[in-house]
């Protein structure tokens, strides 16, 4: 039996709280189908961060490097500003690993009530392009503190890394109903966009098989409010990933439940598997947070590293607890705690 | 009795068909109020282009300046790359005149349903800065035609910008219900979104009987969705001003009630009023595209002229016709058509 390397970092808030309930289910999971799983705690967090300055040490990305997988709760905090919190750790793992391949599946959950009246056929992934695009370090002020004052942010799309991300929706398309859905704005964003647009249409034409459509990001907000059902694989730039999928996570009724994946799809480097959700500074500490979205991003951890049957199997597990409303977070409508419902899914395996 | 000059531009698309109807509603409005409405129309859109070569003559702007408002329909066109019809028309007037506030109100209407399952308390304002941030002309390519290729773009946030739009949204909130909340993502977007934050944080101080909050526009998207009754007034830079006012009207029942004021505060130079909806070419020539946003956008510029009784007679009439679901058209699920609706509403005035 191969065992599997694991890097664990809780994180932040609600990650501290979701974090342990993940590696509980992977743990019932691995008992069942015989996985070897080995675990190191990381406590890199905005509280290493208060200690320390930093948010990992120095040498954090090579101790990250020899892992075959990283299992990440979330990051940021009220006291240390977002962009340093996740500028120095989300985001470098991203980076450093070539995790450009963002993959965040929504669907509907029997048991679970989305907030629209007709949620019907909702089944989709979002590809996010997750190391190029808005999110560039390159940038800055000029004229600081005064009236005149600017702040520029420079956004980069590469035809590589815009190719493969588009490639790697297709492909996935090819496992699914083959349609794949772009996310533009190429009517407001006149460089970048149309340059997605353009490579859009170039690597459509290398699937024929595959029919595509593509929509400006704010009426394609409103078509996954209006009509959710009729998406397959849409795919997105850096932000309009990150956008559809928190949405596209409450529409499906919770953004609680929305697993995520940061591929490295040459398996050069460490996958890192982590929920869509952040880290809730609002309820953590009081034990209520959904546990689910870390457990099934488990699942997809899994399914990675080759054992898609047991991946299946603890999203059966979710469907079953789910099925009992007793076992719903607040966020879902419910009274259980993360411990209860976590444990009712590892139960279940 | 003065006389309004205004400048009608249906555009494209659906503009043509919506357009008449905000007139025919106009019309009707001030004749019972007794206003002095001129119109001009101007045929500059998609087939001006194919025909000259421009979205509208050189001289264009120009010719716009000596109005008091420009009615404007939709842009953009199959056959006419979105970001060459829009950067030919709708942007510039944006920018030469500096509206720089975008007034997107958004509310339900008794009888219009929403997807949502419980919509209760929408109503709120987007305040959409306007003339900078995310939609800005510098940028380019580099390595063009090679496997090197890449496209940047630049996003700018000036002082002046961002804290001009701030105040208008806060001075808003103060004949609301006093609350500002703001669309950020500093947590991914270093360079201008943690500036937009300071300067939001300098600019509520100057408010302190308006409480405030924020939100990444990820999140922010799913509590549109989740729990949209606790919003006022939401400001936002171009880019996020636009989805959430896209995804905004979609959750109130449909993109085709949104309208818009494109607002030059200082009423040195003409505002501009304009449906939310684009020019929806997959609707368009079968007169079933809903004119109530064009409508609403004319009582909006009623309300700009001076004449606030005006526009809320005509919002009357708008609410009066939706409690009759015979007049709803296809995207509210009726089967009227536009002119019906128009007709109804003007004839309720
Ligand atoms: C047509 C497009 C350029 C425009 C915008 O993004 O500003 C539209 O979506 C809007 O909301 O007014
Ligand atoms: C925390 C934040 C930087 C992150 C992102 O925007 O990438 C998060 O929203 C996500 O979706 O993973």
């Amino acid at each position: 039996m191969k065992t599997h390397r694991i890097a664990v970092i809780p994180g932040d808030g609600i990650g501290k709280e979701v974090v342990p309930e993940g590696l509980r289910v992977l743990d019932a999971a691995a008992r069942r189908f015989g996985l070897g799983l080995a675990y190191e705690h990381f406590d890199w967090s905005c509280e290493t961060y208060r200690k320390t300055g930093r948010m990992m040490p120095a040498d954090g990305l090579d101790r990250l490097r020899e892992f075959d997988a990283i299992f990440l709760g979330a990051v940021g905090y009220p006291g240390v500003p977002d962009h340093v919190s996740l500028w120095g750790l989300l985001i470098p793992i991203r980076r450093r690993f070539e995790q450009y391949a963002c993959v965040r599946p929504i669907r509907l959950y029997p048991g679970l009530d989305s907030p629209l009246r007709d949620p019907a056929g909702l089944d989709l992934v979002v590809i996010r392009e997750n190391v190029e695009g808005e999110y560039s370090e390159i940038g800055g002020r000029l004229y600081q503190g005064s009236e005149g004052e600017l702040a520029v942010q420079e956004s980069v799309f590469t035809r590589r890394g815009v190719d493969r991300i588009l490639r790697h929706a297709f492909d996935l398309a090819r496992t699914r109903r083959r349609r794949v859905t772009s996310a533009t704005k190429s009517n407001g964003i006149i460089h970048t966009m149309p340059y997605w647009d353009e490579r859009f249409a170039a690597i459509a034409a290398e699937y024929p098989d595959v029919s595509t459509d593509q929509f400006h990001i704010d009426i394609l907000t409103a078509h996954f409010v209006l009509r959710p059902g009729r998406f397959d694989v849409v795919v997105g730039s850096n932000l309009f990933g990150d956008i559809l999928s928190d949405l596209g996570a409450a529409v499906a009724g919770t953004i609680g439940i929305a697993p995520s994946a940061n591929i490295n799809p040459e398996r050069k480097h460490p996958s890192m598997f982590e929920p869509v959700h952040g880290s809730a500074p609002d309820i953590a500490g009081k034990g209520v947070a959904n546990p689910i979205a870390q457990i099934l991003s488990g699942a997809m951890m899994l399914e990675h590293l080759g054992h898609g049957d047991a991946a299946r199997a603890i999203e059966q597990a979710v469907e079953s607890a789910l099925g009992d409303r007793r076992l719903h977070t607040p966020d879902m409508g419910g009274r259980a705690t993360t411990a209860e419902l976590g444990a009712a899914i590892a139960g279940a395996l």
